[in-house]
């Protein structure tokens, strides 16, 4: 991974926002700025220089992983000890005036000490603090306002919507090798389990077959909770593998994502048990004409809405515009749900380099669900589909 | 579960807290209190009354969860709504004077329409709706705050550490049940990796068959990522499961947990393949020792410094104090980590109702590790132990 070009990127990013310091703290950004994977951390990046703080359990970790930052490990809070070091970085208060701050002899001083006069005059706008407003919790806020020296307490810290995960929305070529592995790896999962299914398995065991077979073959966990439902749960959207046995005659839907090298993946298939009734292939198909023609409109420069649109107008064609309930996707990426959201009215423009689901839907309570779902790399001039399986309707 | 029993115990915080109404956006918490298990809910509680805001994805689902909670269905954020509704119901504002909330007639003013002049003053302390400062972000207040009427948006909305927390530490005997039966269900799972356990399988296999074990003996879930770590990886506190092979000589760490009816079981046991070395042996001798003067030193009343110093006093005489890098245990309940924390210096007193785990280690770099955990349930005269799997040490 290209460490040093995110980090470029992101210093663009902070001098548009007005912030000469940026506090890092939402881990998955911490992992994509730097290549840290621990439990606590804390990136502090500044105009030249990087820094990432985590604690002792992490020594050795940080020190393989972290790439394009120095290492400081910290007995407590690391995004306190950033927060500290980014003060005395862009601020013209000496360490040693920084009381909490343990006294570093690697910390010098960017500016010569400035008359006694401005030294205690409110920050000047070159001297603030980004943090991610979306990731920082109130208290948190308090307990960084609370370390620092009380002129600074009030102004430093600036409030930014995030400054990386517009970066994130957009995959470089390490990025989608990763999750092009990640969806190949879901396509194998899903051949495994044509060959598993069978009437009167638990739904349980189903899930428990599948995050097996992930585990042996690589996955470092699921990117989120399986969604194993059958017959008249899958109209459920969201419907947890339960202890319901796979029926002789029904739809079963499978939603199901693995984590490779920290990356999700997510896919959606609706195969059939049986044959299936007039009606559940009539839905089915319409699901399907709709989902390939959202695949179809995805491209650099369109909207999001359009994409939504794509996909529900088949559906609100056929009658079936309120049985579609929810958004057409998402933007997945080290998290199962980021940017950019594909849903109705959405007026973010597709990139190349995003990487979103396409994944349209019909409920019908107490009857069934259809609902089917690629993963798509945006291209210059389309969509590269990375979900390979089969999408005609498998009956089984 | 008895909700009603619990809420009943909030509106004492509340009151002790002086804030008439409180939002809680945490879902442990509303869980907790209500019953819901869905992935988007804000639960207002005012003196009197209570209720759910949930989207459309939930309706069936929270009208068969939701206990003591009158439930509202919102298009957007449940958390805005909430706040709405709590903001009519304890100031003077007639609801019609709000704007942003959909007008309902289900909105009671409670006192009377006051003088003109006192309406647009600044709330009166009877006038705070509490939120919980470590659970909501910087944005989330001020798209809460922006949702308010001009007067009320700087002063209604007043930040308080965890009100429902200290309530999840103490557990009730439904709590408890629940608890001791996923303690039991962790100990059949250790069970059945003994017997599966053999040099040469990788710790990932040996994380799949465990984690498939748990799925199919009806765990909803693993509480946390297991922890595999063989041979000189068990000197990792964290070791993730990795391709490294279970080696023919050396130790291995098993950290799991399952998840049951929302609850985390955790427990820790090392096992050796092969003869120990005297040094092994030595060294599980000594963190043995140190975990169970922990479990004895665990009575209603002591603090978590000393049952913490109960084991660390240990490892300190057998010159092991460096080799133990981390705290004694932590509280575990619908979250994995929830309070109160056994560690070094603690001041909080166990209660009874308080189910916390007790897993020292001694980990040596590069060479190996050692950690024996349980679940202990304390009560007025001791400890509960639930985790029931044997501590000698164990040669595969």
């Amino acid at each position: 991974m290209n460490f040093s070009r995110r980090l470029g990127l992101l210093r663009r990013r902070m001098a548009g926002a007005e912030v000469p310091a940026l506090l890092v703290t939402h881990l998955p950004d911490v992992r994509y700025l730097c290549g840290f994977t621990g439990s606590s951390a804390a990136l502090a990046v500044t105009r030249r220089e990087a820094r990432l703080y985590t604690d002792g359990r992490y020594i050795a970790q940080a020190a393989e992983e972290v790439h394009g930052a120095k290492v400081e490990i910290v007995p407590s809070n690391p995004a306190v000890a950033a927060v500290q070091w980014l003060a005395v970085r862009i601020t013209d208060i000496p360490s040693a005036a920084k009381a909490p701050l343990s006294s570093s002899g690697s910390l010098r001083r960017l500016k010569p000490p400035p008359p006694s006069v401005t030294r205690f005059s409110a920050p000047s706008s070159n001297e603030a603090v980004g943090f991610d407003a979306g990731q920082t919790t109130v208290a948190q806020l308090e307990k960084l306002r609370e370390s620092l020296p009380a002129r600074l307490r009030k102004k430093l810290l600036k409030p930014v919507s995030s400054l990386v995960e517009p970066l994130r929305w957009l995959k470089d070529e390490d990025e989608l090798a990763v999750m092009t592995e990640a969806a190949a790896l879901g396509d194998k999962l899903f051949e495994h389990m044509l060959g598993f299914l069978r009437p009167g398995l638990t739904e349980v065991a189903v899930a428990a077959e599948l995050e097996y077979q992930a585990r042996i073959r690589g996955a470092e966990g699921m990117s989120f909770e399986s969604i194993v439902a059958s017959g008249a749960r899958s109209a459920l959207p969201h419907g947890r593998a339960s202890e319901a046995k796979l029926p002789r005659h029904g739809l079963l839907t499978l939603d199901f994502g693995v984590i490779l090298k920290g990356y999700c993946s997510d896919m959606t298939r609706t195969v059939c048990l049986g044959k299936p009734t007039a009606r559940e292939r009539e839905v089915y198909e319409t699901v399907l004409a709709a989902q390939e023609s959202a695949v179809a409109a995805v491209k650099a420069g369109v909207t999001c809405g359009a994409v939504d649109e794509a996909a529900r107008s088949v559906l609100r064609q056929a009658g079936m515009a309120e049985a579609f309930s929810h958004s057409t996707g998402h933007g997945v990426g080290l998290e199962i749900h980021e940017g950019p959201r594909v849903g109705a009215g959405q007026k973010d423009k597709l990139a190349p380099g995003m990487v979103i689901t396409i994944e349209p839907g019909a409920y019908f309570a107490g009857e069934f669900g259809v609902r089917i779902e690629d993963m798509v790399a945006v291209t210059r001039t389309g969509g590269d589909v990375l979900t390979h399986s089969p999408k005609a309707l498998i009956e089984l």
